[in-house]
């Protein structure tokens, strides 16, 4: 769903945002996210004989943690399939990893069903073709500010923060900010630090 | 084959592209692409013992495979050799990969020749001076903005986007518009996401 | 303790930069730093087995050589352990290493203890929120221009130079010109180079 | 030696490079370069056991392959050591590899004194205040546009380039520009390609 003209504007940290938008980020119970391009830089590397890597941020996992801590449930969903992103969701207490998925809606779905969350209170990341059938069924739906461009035109909010250095952190803070548990500068409400 | 001037500009999802491109991009048959500084942003890793890592990046990958599912040739053809490339050409179903090639031109011409396709069939993609063998026969020859001068200068079209970071995706997704698999906002005309 | 209002400035090779700042690092005998996104650009490159890789920048690693050549005293303190942290900081004869720490304030007063060294003589170095109970008690604190926009209100200097790029070593550079070891320009004041 | 001030600029693909250091890179017998932050963009990468990386670029790789073609010596002059940067000198025909060196000056002179070569024919490419030594007695002193500021107000050219991205290529384009081997748009002055 793309958000209606509304020109009231909060101010935060990642400048001024939508207030429909953080309303629509507040009854948020899941966020769905794909791995390539969206909490990687795109980067996939090979050496001669086996080893693949990918280069993940510590920031966009400070805030993948964060969520998790208040009880919002995340799910990755990727068309590609590695036990790497499986090792880093672990760091992150992320619970739903579904890998080698063809059709990511299905997958939502099944996750949704599980969960007893309505797609209504879903937010997704992505940042590739692929990514669009969660686009079409999720509350909210975000890209990077270098995804592909088709999924920029789409997309309900698009971050000031590059893939893999700092995008689905951004997104993380803006759930939390529109849940009152971080304040609009970025900082926890309870000032725990 | 330079462009000869034409006004005639296409709005897409990479802003204005020459119409005359296009034209000529809707009757390719074989897309042929260097490695690195191509499809890799030119790094190549070393450690201290016999390791050799590159960097390619899945949304470029998702281009390739792409042309591939629309039965679209790809070759690989590269000076440098390394079993890293075949192993990721093979995750794109790419099934020319020519390494170690000293002379492009001899390599693209015994492509062609074997697939019966002409070379004004054929797009190239390439950054430096050892491309200029194939840019010369190409009906069509393009680099990523972050090419060789010499080759910027030369080439028909310049991509937007980094090698490394979009630049081969942004010429996959140019060549499916023109041919009128993709729409010109880069999503699929069908509708299949 | 933030900087009061103060229009004096000098002329450094990182632009122009408050005396009143340059004053109080003059008198700093520890820098405080933490590693992901201060001393990287928060990248952790991960396997699909156990591996875990992080990019340190040697600009970097040359200024905190530089502060421990003059005595100044070098303490990490991170929240996550890795083994290569160790390996990087022997390089760099750091000697205090604290990670997994999650309270860092505590881990710095303990340092400060051992050392007999008052927080008003610390400057400290990070890039996102846990990094907030050093940022609270240290004399001085600095984050990369890249950091969490939470922690770049908060602090004394943001750099201009990007984490895991410099930032580092503009904050020792600008540690070492307070005390008159670089000249604003940079270079060694005893033209050692 | 610094330039003296001269109006007369050539027009080359790397914008209007001044006749004066075109004419003292004519006479250069020697390139003498850093690896870290010259080669590569600062970067070493860490695992947790006893790896280490680096990142070097293809297309710097092919200038200086393509100066020893020219019997254009290059040595390279570090202070850190490492067996990754002997394999990358290998692949580049680079024959004179000094490593952990302190005083970069010895260094070279020892190389010129065996080459028989002055160090009035010497081009230097280097980052940081380290690589002063062969700054001062070098003919002609270059530095990456992201070298210390230091070095930069020091240098008699800064490339346009980014070390490990092309800064290297650059330099070695316009010896050999200047020597008439490239034209001055880049290309072969033979058409080679």
């Amino acid at each position: 769903m793309k958000s209606t003209n509304n020109d009231l504007k909060i101010n935060t940290c990642y400048g001024k945002i939508s207030a429909e938008l953080l309303s629509r980020l507040s009854s948020i119970k899941l966020l769905a996210f794909d791995v390539d391009g969206s909490i990687t830089d795109g980067g996939i590397y090979y050496d001669n004989e086996h080893v693949e890597l990918k280069r993940f941020n510590t920031r966009d996992g400070f805030g993948i943690a964060a969520l998790r801590k208040e009880n919002i449930e995340c799910a990755v969903i990727t068309g590609r399939s590695a036990n790497l992103t499986v090792r880093r969701m672990q760091d992150l207490h992320v619970e739903h990893i579904v890998q080698g998925e063809g059709s990511k809606d299905e997958a939502l779905n099944r996750i949704c069903q599980s969960l007893g969350i309505s797609t209504d209170e879903v937010v997704c990341f992505g940042d590739d073709l692929n990514d669009m059938p969660m686009f079409r069924i999720a509350s909210v739906c975000a890209c990077p500010c270098d995804a592909h461009p088709f999924i920029k035109q789409y997309a309900d909010y698009v971050t000031q923060n590059r893939a893999g250095y700092g995008a689905m952190r951004e997104l993380c803070d803006l759930i939390l900010i529109s849940k009152g548990i971080l304040n609009a500068d970025g900082g926890y409400a309870d000032e725990r630090y």
